[in-house]
């Protein structure tokens, strides 16, 4: 696949989800790397960085895209002959795209060690990384119940409720509403995410800071499931993160709705758990509080502070 | 309608809602005892217990029925003569029918008094006592907006959207799970209640505590508007508030559920704010902070705080 | 003087001050009814209901003055006869004008009670009642020495440590803005009020609230000190407390505000400390928690819950 | 300008200002190195370390001098050659200088990023960092209002609304006392400040800190604007940050407190807000949470953990 | 008994505990009205308020005995003639008698009717009325263990274990400072006390408000057993609770203290848990919130809240 | 002594406390080291690693003896000849040993830099790092009194205030559950530790947690005296802290226990502190804030993030 067919998908969303537009994005600049001809190295260096714009400028907020082709691209900035620099792109590109695709199951490791013996668990929404522990965790034995909620409006706790009935787990569903009514029996809050910001704030499906709050209202700890390419360095400079507002349709249906002159739907996609509720992150490299993200962004991910400036 | 009639109406729940209830009792009560023949005090007296007991047994968890029979009862207790005893049946019959028959208008109108000009409110589940304070206070041109939530799993959110529009009202419907998003942006949130504990607890649909807690979270004011029968006198001393479970298929098809042999579906119909997240209960009385309902119970609903043991 | 005399000096805060307002109304009322020819009762009792309003209609949002006219009107309205009436009308303007005499001097004897030992205090803005405990309680030997803030914009500060300092106590004078830094040395925060609200939240200088917060936050109890007659029971039916906002020019002079276009000079004279930073509230009738704002209400000042519907 | 003489300016405060007397100890320290004949590296290194003494004794407590000297000392110590430790000294006088000056700016525009769309600010005393902040902030049309405190008793305030009126930009005055009142309308706080600690810690103009808590009580987040130079290593080592009194005077005259022998005037310079009242530091290199000063301290500005010991 | 052997008997502690103490001293009331002579009603009422002067110099400190004088003198003081007075002494002694002795069952029966099912408890020192509503629940089969602490320095854990091992209960002993540590498996944290203040406030062995304060923590609530004569009128007033403090040889031998010159050993006997820390008082005549601690003290211990003045 | 007799003292507790056990494992491989004749590189970094696992399998859970191993076996593993593994070999051990020697006067010279003027401390169990720091600020005059606790159940406290008098300091002894009743006269509380976690918890004696909350509610800092050995990199990958339960006889005498069946003993030996309860670690390299415990074991512990993956 080219480079602007690569491209191409991930902008029309054919590829999405933050691990696949990743190892989707290193390939191309890889492939588009090795089909380079002859050429001296500030112009394959030069070539390179217009191929990862092209890549960058397909989904401007994805956080996983500007990680992967940033963690490609430093390899290839520090080399000092054209040899090392194609050896750069090769080798980091395929240590990358193995590491991601190890990511889940190493954070299922990390994460079920986390996990107390005979454990009560919440979880909220569908994050494979947050179920890989789970069940890791459910072969270890030490998972007793959990509770998973509906996840209005588009109902994603039934895939969940279907992954952790194929394995096996006790599981109760409940709907959103009533997940302080149950916090008294739980013993960890567990989840995945869509972003860590740097200072370890946790973007995830609408509903999980409110039951975040809950938890931390009951002392039931939290903990977050999250590749490191979660991880979004832009936020150190400064950009907010903008909360996608999705259809309407999702929560009334329009049907219903249009006879509704006053009433407005609102269907915010996400929202934000602070860094103080949060009590653990399980990345594919380890767990570390919250507070450590800025370090993930700068020594794991290769920012500099001042990279976006 | 004979005694047994109304007994049987409100044990099958052919006659249901706490202020229906209450009124159908204290109707037949009295109607019970204007037939009763030629009696001594009492031989009627005693007469009325029986009855009383009867109404009673009825519903055994109903709040408003012992509190209505009480009060109807506290006077016949006290009288001197059978002249006496029969004119407090009927008098206090006829003043307790039509005090509750404007508690929610005399609610709306102090309600209202207690919201801010340009406010913004949120509010939880389908109350009339609520709806009435909101859609007063609009008539007095105090309300921006309002957001009311979906109200998972009956949706009851659905009414209140459709009164509030139709009543004018500028309103947003979000899923349950978005309430702390927007907790911000509101001034007031306001509900009704099933029951309030003599410590000041109020027990609602499922999901309230948890949005009270995200009120308190961001200090936005909690305000309950509740006909002073809601208040549970047997909490003096110590029933437990029973959480009632309602039946699965609210939550998920029972042809779905079939197939997950690890999952129960958990449906509880209410849970228990505690009064130190609410800020003041609006009822036909007057508006008091939670932790008068002990002075409620005792003063107005007449009961001895050893009643019931 | 005459009633409309009265009435016109409250009018035109030519008398002012919570008790000084109470006491003239009160003798006012007393006076005109004594002159008050021979009459049946309900032409008395008629009469002294209209000078009652015309004495309230002169500053609707005065606390003391509803408080001082229901007190002597309600023996009024409860009386039997002519006489009756004449001599409740006596007696009870005689025994609310002794007692709001002696309010100050019982409150600082049973405030002094509540100053430990040894004690390090805090006070701001210049409470007549708060001095007075504090002036007591080192007359007992029980203070080390008081903090007072400056209050600005008015600086009612230097009267407060004026009062100190002619009584002989250890004072330091601060800015308002270091009050939290001095916090950690300080045992008790005491202040006046100028109303209670019926939840017992307490109205009283702008930046009591504030104080109140980092006392809290440094879990040193507040104690209010007010005379039974500030407490507000027209906050019971649900009228909000509308903070007064003062002249501009008492925050920065005219002339330099006058060259600042974009710049708005707020000046609120007053904020609201919640009930739940307030541990006593010491009156003339003794020491309640805040809870307690609703009894004395009901229970001394003689108002129903419902008579302001 | 002799190294002398810079010293004796900075002690006599004739230059001032953390970012004035840190880029004059450094050109100083620049001047004296290119000025001394030809020596050996032992003895340059020698003559500059001396020289970088005399600087550091002129203000024992600023907190950018030892920064400013250990940047561009650490360079020279590293050097292997008098040739580079020459270059260095001259390089890295440049750069530090350079760096310095476009902070400001650098933080303004980080900081504006932060700073939501149609914001309700609230700033105390008068940074120029936090200033420039608002005014980039609303140069992108990003600004509704700000509310400025007055800053008893040196009214700095005044300046702050002179600035921000002169940029056009809408702006509430009010006094110290009134922030809590008016938090809730508030949603950002914005400060300046004179040292971060180690641990993530504000000294900052007194206020501050009962600011940051009327801040934190409503969930408001709390943004700092500072120069990475205001970072102060050696708390890292244990010495306890000492809060400047100030002239009585400064808060009543003189004259009138004279009389009052019991009462002394208490003038703290500054508070202390802990590091969990503080969301963000915006510094030149990013904005970071507080947790991560002691990385700043270490990997920015240079120090060793154990270089005080 | 004499009067005066009875008081000479709770002067030496002959007779102690709150309970034998209050009945001693109205049983000797009632036997020295009457022992009097024929004497007019104003000599009667004398001599009875000078023998009750005498009991009540006994214990100056004492929580019941001013409690059981004044419920049998306030009908003796109403009474209008000599036969209405004796009948009165007489009548309400037995009640007092009757009620005081009834009171620990009652209090079991309605405590056990607030411990929810299968429930895990943790409870403090050895009281009797604690210890009363857990066995009642435990015959209703409604405990699962409870974790009873060792009670420093006295060890009156013990004796709570044996009481406990002696219903059949399962219980696990612990030292004072696991408390936190097990707290997470709590439902319910229920001691008993020795004195209810006014504002709800419970005094009780030295450790309670450490144990309270991690219940609260983990939101365990607390839970207190409390005859109503241990609520304590005098605090109305403005009475400090004084906390004695004990013989040191409790802590540590005087031989090993003896060479310690340097060491000072504490050994204060109660402490204090404010009243937000508890959920409920259970009393032998219902259920409270503490905030109804006034109400009790003035409705059903009939004192005036100006009684002590 | 050999390897396998350092190994086998180790694991019989022979050798014990965290510094002890770390040295000897230190002393222990580096004399292995150099008894080995002449070896290729490869097959010398074989034989230490293998001797290297045979002391970690002693004491599977130590703290101490991993780092100590690590930081020891890091310099060989990187050595690219024979001689340089040799002596980075000797090098390394006598660095370790030499500052582990000296950490505990660093400690103290840092720790007592942290203690305010005129300070009243309070101390719970028995740590050599915490007494350190107390005597050294005695010896600069800055404390005023000690409140030391009685630790039970094994009484350490007796150990603790034996140090203290014999320095001449003065001390107050209480029992564990006075704790919280004291605390507002205290300005820091400082302990030692027995490990810090990853994310900054403190896991120390029974209790520390329980004085921890109570110092969090009355805001008194908390500092933590610890080795950097103390830090435990494990935690980094996910496993629990394992709380040890000692012998019930510490806690009461089996005679008597034994005749209670229905009684267990519980003794934990330790709890955990959250981070968020802890101000300031005090190590021998200097100060941090809890949070940077994960920058210690990566930067200065020397462990890679996914060493134990």
């Amino acid at each position: 696949m080219s480079l602007e067919d690569t491209a191409e998908k991930i902008r029309t969303m054919e590829i999405r989800g933050a691990a696949l537009i990743a190892r989707a994005a290193v390939e191309a600049l890889c492939k588009y790397g090795e089909g380079l001809g002859e050429l001296a190295l500030p112009e394959f260096k030069e070539e390179l960085e217009r191929a990862a714009g092209v890549l960058l400028a397909t989904r401007p907020t994805a956080v996983s895209l500007p990680n992967a082709v940033n963690i490609v691209m430093k390899d290839v900035r520090n080399a000092d002959t054209i040899a090392e620099a194609r050896e750069a792109l090769r080798l980091s590109s395929i240590e990358f795209i193995r590491d991601s695709k190890e990511a889940l199951s190493k954070i299922a490791e990390i994460g079920a060690r986390h996990i107390p013996e005979n454990a009560v668990l919440m979880t909220h929404c569908n994050s494979q990384a947050a179920i890989g522990c789970i069940i890791e965790a459910h072969r270890q034995g030490k998972i007793r119940e959990v509770y998973a909620t509906e996840v209005r409006p588009r109902n994603q706790g039934l895939l969940t409720i279907r992954a952790l009935n194929d394995a096996g787990i006790k599981t109760n569903f409940i709907v959103d509403s009533a997940a302080r009514f149950y916090m008294k029996k739980v013993d960890l809050f567990i989840t995945g995410t869509d972003a860590v910001t740097v200072n370890g704030a946790v973007v995830n499906k609408i509903g999980t800071s409110q039951i975040a709050l809950a938890a931390r209202e009951a002392r039931v700890p939290m903990m977050v499931a999250a590749e490191t390419f979660k991880f979004a360095p832009k936020t150190i400079a400064g950009d907010l993160i903008k909360i996608e507002e999705r259809d309407s349709s999702e929560v009334l249906a329009k049907k219903i709705a249009g006879d509704l002159d006053n009433v407005t739907i609102k269907n915010p996609a996400f929202d934000v758990t602070p860094a103080d509720f949060v009590d653990l992150i399980i990345t594919e490299k380890g767990a570390i509080p919250p507070e450590m993200a800025y370090i993930i962004i700068r020594d794991y991910l290769g920012w500099e502070i001042g990279d976006f400036r």
